[in-house]
Order: structure tokens, then C-alpha cells, then sequence
């Protein structure tokens, strides 16, 4: 504890988790933190992969909401841009001077729409979703109120039970409305199995994605019988790009989590069995917590509730102590049980936060440490970019 | 759907999701909108409730966030404050003029305490609790450095299992201790028992609370013993506050969701069996949502999934409608089953949240409506205020 009568030891005016050049013990919690040779190492691999397998990498923006992550995965990792889910999200990404935006999402909403085709604009190659022929003639008639071009993706559903149309002869009526339309391009298809990613079992998700294979594979056939050609073949997540990879079909991957991973994702398995988390990706982010509560023995109570994270798939777990767990979540508090009587109050914890998206959106800034030291605090730039 | 031939229609230069004047249809979604009628009643009612029942009423402050909320509550409700659970969260309702606020959690870490001892200077009474008595040193080294006062609230772990002392001594010992530190002052007992609040019966509340009411009772008795007098007995939520206010021991409520409701919290039942937002409060808390595709005949996609709120309480409910169903929730899209083919897109509705507290803490934006417009468009202004 720093002398609390000694006022000049106190930089604390700020409305900001930590400042670079701070200790790590020094970081106000609850924040996230992200371990920045881990996420480095993360990008080059998935990189790596990416650009050994002849597959484009387009770069989840949706998970991290990041400029300053999007524009390392595209310098270190070589991703060619970034898809996301919002529009507003896109024009944050566009704005920041990210030159290949896919919306991987519908767009139906007239003011979406008008923002949409105004983003090429900025200097951009902007693509959405289309599973729907009635949306075509709304996007192209405002690409060409703008003067603008919109490429659009034929989504198809392969799995998830979201967006996306379900039959080969749906996606050909639907790319052939695109291709005529003025103002649109057919860049060609989405289809992004969702549902599968956290499936535990390798073979289980290799099932999956055959299916989905077989269906895109069956799409692209039938269009190219029409003479229409797919630019973009996308889809693949961190539970399942290398299906996709050795698909013969799709060329673009759109991965997100393995960059910062999470205790949902790390329990899948990969081909040989062993937890995707403890080998092929590194935990990079953490939400860090401190005790601020002891007073029952076997009992911490930690910084870290709710309004910290999405439990949505299951509670965050303690990196690298097995002698304490995260039980219980409420909304400002986690408790943590300490049979040990380990801990102290002022402890720090770093937690795998469950689930990753969900929990990075509740934060406003990313704390990147280095050797023990606050090397960056970058915005969570497109959180509550959610129209 | 707006013609999209004519931009002079669109007005969406904005990043906020509408603007005063609009009508409902115009908000862009996902998005928390406001009955104002319905808050407005909600408030009288608890307001006029604490009256006639000679309880204070300390509005709690992170359900919403909200400093045009918490200035509603105590203008028409008659609230004497706001509590809050975080310091910086507590900031920002001082900063914003409220001048009584109760951190009602533990203060620990140095730089946080260094900031509860500085906000006196912004002319609030500023209040907070302590469940150790190594606390009370610090709280006190600050107070003095800072030439302020803190006061002080021994908490009482009365059942839900978090932070507070669970014996009559330890309070005693804690209070004594308070009561002789330079720059505090021993202002009472913090009991709120939080997790019984969602229990459905009321007689299985009344058991949880009966309990609580000893604890308490045993306690205050003793410290007055002591000559040490409780200026505050504080606690009481939306489920219990009828409890607390007949105890004869309680003189303060801190209750939060009323104001808004949600779907877990209106599935409880009072005294005569029924559910609570079916009489006692209203919905006054939306997240409006849109459907964004409907591929498949008997599904509804919309735009609203966990970025735009928590399903730790359980899914959201549609509002008013039995004819469609929110069945399942991911990242960026909700499901809603849409059996008889009744939906299209574009279309909104009007989700009643699972758990409001960590729903607001997603967004950015309260949308206030009456008669069907825009009245005003308030900031979530302590959300991200998290340390």
C-alpha cells in the first residue's frame, strides 16, 4: 500500500485504467490487459498459416473493436482487411484508414443503408451480406444516390441458423439481382459456420464443416454455370480454418478469437486431443481484478462482476492458479474460493475472461503490457458502435 | 422504407441512435429506450412509498448509470442521494451535482481511496463502507491529507455471501475503530441482502430478510451500547424494501430497479401471488430491436444479441406479444421464433431486458419517448466508469 499521506505519490486525475510506462502492479481494475508478445505471436502464426495455405486472411473486427489490434493484424499478421458486424462499427474502421471493410451481416435499415454506400467514399472498399432479393434494389439504389459502389456477398446459412438463405437456387437468384444491379457488385460468397466453433470435439466440427462445404462448393458450381465468378469465398473461425483451408473452395478466412483467446474457445480440442489453448494459441487477454474484500476466510471477493464481462459461456477461470476458482458472478463482485486462505486483499488476479467479444465490448481500453511494464492503452475504438 | 434515391431524407451523420423530435419508428437499433410516462410513475410510486413510510430513499445509481436518471429520482421521488458502487462511478454523480453518494462497497486499493478522499472537496457528503478494520487506517491517512471526511458504514454480509463482516463483534470492533480514526466519522451499517432479491415468493424473501433483520438489529443494539448511534441503517431492494421499511431497525432504501424492471426481476411475486410487473412496477426499459433478416419462414433475425445486453438473468422477453418468441442469443443476432410467419423485416419490437443493470452498462444511450416521439436522448454517463 503506497503512503496515503504523502499526496505527491498519486497520479490518479485520470479517467483511465493505467498510463504507459506504469508498473503492471499499478493497473486500476477492473481491466483488460492484453500480454502483448502473446498477442504478437498469435497474429504472425495465424499470418503464417494464412499465407502457407493460399487463403486470404480477413480479420474479425467484431472481436477485439480495436483500430490499434485490426492495423497490427494487417502489419504483422498480412490480413488484407477486416469484417465486422455493424455498420457504425465499419465507419470507425474506414475512418481510421482501414482500406477493405466487409460488413458479414445484413443491412436493411434505410439510414444503414444511406451510411453504407456513403463509406466508399472515405477511401474504402466497403461489401456487405445479401440474403434477401428485396434488399438489392434498396443497396444499389443508394450506391448510386452516392456515386458510390457497394460489393455484396450472397450469405448462406451452412449451419448457424442465423442470417443467410439455405438452397443453391436462393443464392443464384439473389447474386444474379447483385450482378444487374446498378451501383452493386457480386463479390461472391459468405458462409461462415457460427454454431460449430465451440463444438469440444475436432471430428464433431469437421462434420459441420463438411456440410457447409458441400453446400458452398454446390453454389459456386451453379453460379459459375451462370458465368457469375466469386471474388471472395469466405468464412472459417478459430475453431475450424484449417476445414476451410483444405476445402478447395473458400479463399478467405475470417478469424477472430485466436488472437486474444478465452476460456470457451480453449477448451476445444484440436486434431491430436489437446485443448487449443495449450499450444496452438496463447491466452493474451486477461481481465484483470484485485481482492477488495476478504473478511470470510476461505472467500475472496474480487473487482470483477458482471458489468466487467459476458458469462454468457461460462465463468472466467484464474490464469495459471489451480489454488483458486472464479465461482460465482454478480454484478459488481466475482467470488473467488480460497480453501487456502491464499489470498490477500490487493491482490491481483488475471482472469480468461469466457467468452472474448462479449466482454471486450463492456470495456473502453485495452491496457498492452510488456516485461511487467504498460507499454500502450489503446481504445476499444468501436465500442457502442452497435447500429 | 425511406426512399433511397433522395438523401436530403436522411439525417445520419450522428452516432447516436436518434435525436429529440424524431418519431419512434426513426430510432436506430439496437438501442435502451425510455418510457417516460412509465419511469415517471415508477418513481412517484417508491418516492411516495419512503414517504409515507419514514424510510429515506438512496436511489442506487448502477442499475442505470444515469446522472438525468438519478436527478429524476430525487425530484420527483424525493430520493436524499444516490449510492453507487464504484468510486469512479461515484465521480461522476458528484461532478454532476448530486450532493450526497454512498460508494456502497469496499475502497481498498491506494489510488481509489486517494480519489474517495478528494471528493469532498466538490461539495458532496461522500460516504463509503468497510468490512476490515485494516481498512480504516488508510481511509483516515487520506481523509487527513486531503482535509476531508469520509464516513463510514460497517458492512454486514447478512446473506448474500460477498463482501461484509458477519458477527456483532467484528462490526463493533470495525465502528470503534472508525469512530476514533482523524477524518472519518462512524455513520451507521450498510445490510443489503442481494441475494434474495430475485427470489420468486415472497415468503421465501421474508425468511431471508427476517434473518437479516436480526443480524442487524443485534447489531445496532450493540453498538449503542457502545454509544455509538447509527445516523444510517441502509439497505433494501426492490424485492425486499417493505421488509426493510417495517423492520423498525431500517431507515434507509437503496433500491434500483424498480425504476426500470426487467424480466427476472418482474417474474418475482408479492404478497397476494402476482408477479411484480403486473401492478406494482411498470416496464419503463426497452431494448428496441429490429429485425434484420428472415431467410427462413419461421425465424426472425434481429439486431440485438449479447453485445447490446446480458442474458445472465435469462433471455429478454418481447414486449406485449405472445405471437413471437426470443429464443436464442449470440454475439450480434437474436433468434426469435416466428412460428406463424407474422414478422418481416424491419420491423421493431420491444425486448424487456433479463437483468437490467449489466444491460445498461452496454450502451451508450438512453432514448426517452413519450407519445410515441423522441423527448430527449440521455447519456448512460457513468457507463466505463468501472475502477
Amino acid at each position: 500500500m503506497k503512503d496515503m499521506t504523502n499526496l505527491d505519490d498519486f497520479d490518479v486525475g485520470f479517467d483511465i485504467p493505467a498510463k504507459p510506462g506504469m508498473g503492471e502492479a499499478e493497473i486500476q481494475t477492473p481491466c483488460l490487459m492484453l500480454d502483448l508478445d502473446a498477442l504478437e505471436r498469435n497474429i504472425r502464426k495465424m499470418g503464417d498459416y494464412a499465407k502457407a495455405h493460399g487463403m486470404r486472411h480477413r480479420v474479425h473486427g467484431k472481436m477485439h473493436k480495436s483500430v490499434d489490434v485490426a492495423k497490427l493484424q494487417i502489419e504483422l499478421g498480412g490480413a488484407c482487411g477486416v469484417c465486422c458486424q455493424k455498420v457504425s462499427e465499419a465507419e470507425v474502421f474506414v475512418r481510421a484508414g482501414i482500406k477493405d471493410v466487409l460488413v458479414s451481416n445484413q443491412v436493411r435499415d434505410a439510414a444503414k443503408i444511406y451510411r453504407l454506400a456513403r463509406m466508399p467514399k472515405l477511401g474504402a472498399r466497403v461489401l456487405c451480406c445479401v440474403d434477401d432479393v428485396a434488399n438489392v434494389g434498396d443497396l444499389s439504389k443508394a450506391a448510386e444516390a452516392h456515386g458510390t459502389q457497394i460489393e455484396c456477398l450472397v450469405e448462406i446459412d451452412c449451419g448457424a441458423g442465423r442470417c443467410g438463405v439455405t438452397t443453391t437456387p436462393e443464392v443464384v437468384e439473389i447474386a444474379t439481382a447483385i450482378d444487374a444491379a446498378p451501383g452493386l457488385r457480386f463479390a461472391g460468397i459468405q458462409a461462415y459456420q457460427g454454431a460449430m466453433q465451440h463444438l469440444d470435439a475436432y471430428e464433431d466440427r469437421k462434420a459441420k464443416i463438411d456440410v457447409a462445404v458441400a453446400m458452398v462448393k454446390d453454389a459456386v458450381e451453379a453460379l459459375k454455370a451462370e458465368g457469375l465468378g466469386c471474388d471472395i469465398v469466405g468464412g472459417g473461425g478459430t475453431g475450424s480454418y484449417y476445414f476451410e483451408s483444405a476445402s478447395g473452395v473458400y479463399n478467405e478466412l475470417q478469424c477472430g478469437s485466436y488472437a486474444f483467446m478465452d476460456a470457451d474457445y480453449g477448451r476445444i480440442l484440436d486434431e491430436k486431443g489437446e485443448r487449443i489453448d495449450r499450444g496452438e494459441w496463447e491466452n493474451a487477454l486477461f481481465l484483470l481484478t484485485s481482492v477488495m474484500s476478504h473478511a470470510k476466510p476461505d472467500k475472496a471477493i474480487v473487482d470483477a462482476g458482471l458489468k466487467a464481462q459476458s458469462v454468457d459461456s461460462g465463468l472466467p477461470v484464474v490464469f495459471g492458479r489451480d489454488d483458486v476458482e472464479y465461482v460465482k458472478c454478480s454484478d459488481e463482485h466475482g467470488v473467488v474460493a480460497d480453501p487456502g486462505g491464499v489470498l490477500f486483499v490487493n491482490d491481483k488476479l488475471k482472469l480468461v475472461p469466457g467468452h472474448c467479444d462479449p466482454t471486450c465490448n463492456v470495456h473502453d481500453w485495452y491496457v498492452g503490457v510488456r516485461g511487467g511494464k504498460v507499454e500502450v492503452v489503446w481504445p476499444v475504438s468501436a465500442r457502442g458502435f452497435a447500429y
